[in-house]
């Protein structure tokens, strides 16, 4: 297609599993359809605190049906998803700051990087059930992603700069913007007009937008190199 | 094919629009899937009070969203959604009790109209943003749907009856054991195991469940048609 592509924002936290499926998905179409994706980093218990929403696993009969949601659409979409044993414990009391500091100095430093540590960050605490709280964690994510030790330890002291703090509570605040009370957050640029989609499974939606063609979660293409 | 069709269940409330979609979405796909759909008129408000949770449109930023996610889903899905005017009261001071009491009358003495009359009643609440509470509101859309004045009249004398009332109570249990949190929720009865999900947007991934082809939310044979 000679058309210019459309630009499409995707906000999202690794501590979210809707996010990690959106990410795959988008990931895959990346090249199929006339999109410029571009990722963001955002801080999830921001746009909770500034929403008012509340996650929904803190309701039994919510928290219950997760679980089950979550291992089938894992299947479905191919995504080798696991809930962690310990999940308040590491949804609610050890989040994803650091992790997210990290993500957003990758984008910022290294973009080229980006989608390889977050998916590495993803397969540790919502495929093995690793930590992604601590420095050596963040650092064997971004190792296996393909970085040298060196280059993801520079990273690692930048999250503490002012510069990379702000750059996630900005990505944060534009979320909010666009009206988010959870992530993931897909927002479409088309003609003028901007759409802001929630969660994973508005992409057959999304497809509808751009006028592109949907093939289901896993398109041909990217199947045969499964 | 031979093989004996797979039982689904769609529990559904006219007060909720997210299972307008559904249930056109399974109306369309019931001759064309190897299945049986029951079709289970239930109380949403029940599903609200036995599991704790509440309506998303009482946070703001989810009633913003809500009421641009259902224009766009209607437009992609082919259903001619619009908002009530006063959805607050539409939704949380008018409520569903009646219709869905008629409904269940409609499904115990002629089950053969439950499907047109529920649509009547979706036209009305959620396309013309007409009552759905009072008896000639309700009396209205069924005779729409096809129905004889007098067969109309007669079924609304039943609902305020004990078996009314109980069959609806019990339908609404039946979906709270499932493990339902809202509407609308669909059981799959698949060779001895039972798939409960939430919500219009996981029929691609009971496609899958059933070993069947999802086709979009219109399937080219009803594109045909509509």
């Amino acid at each position: 297609m000679g058309a210019v592509p459309r630009t499409l924002e995707l906000f999202y936290d690794v501590l979210s599993p809707y996010s990690w499926l959106g990410f795959e998905v988008l990931c895959r179409y990346k090249n199929i359809w006339n999109i410029n994706l571009q990722l963001r980093p955002t801080l999830i218990a921001g746009i909770m605190k500034d929403s008012g929403n509340k996650p929904p696993a803190l309701l039994p009969r919510k928290a219950q049906y997760l679980r089950n949601d979550i291992r089938l659409l894992g299947q479905h979409v191919q995504v080798p998803m696991q809930f962690p044993k310990d999940f308040f414990s590491v949804i609610l009391e050890k989040g994803s700051l650091s992790a997210m500091r990290f993500l957003t100095a990758v984008n910022m430093e290294h973009p080229e990087m980006l989608e390889k540590v977050s998916r590495e960050l993803w397969m540790r605490v919502w495929s093995r059930d690793e930590d992604i709280s601590e420095p050596q964690s963040i650092l064997a994510a971004a190792e296996k992603a393909g970085m040298s030790t060196e280059q993801a330890q520079g990273l690692l002291e930048e999250i503490s700069t002012p510069k990379v703090k702000n750059k996630l509570k900005e990505t944060t605040e534009a979320a909010c913007k666009y009206g988010a009370f959870g992530l993931p957050v897909t927002v479409a640029h088309l003609d003028g007009q901007t759409h802001m989609l929630f969660g994973s499974d508005r992409m057959e939606l999304l497809a509808h937008l751009l006028g592109e063609k949907w093939m289901g979660p896993v398109p041909p293409a990217i199947n045969a190199k499964l």
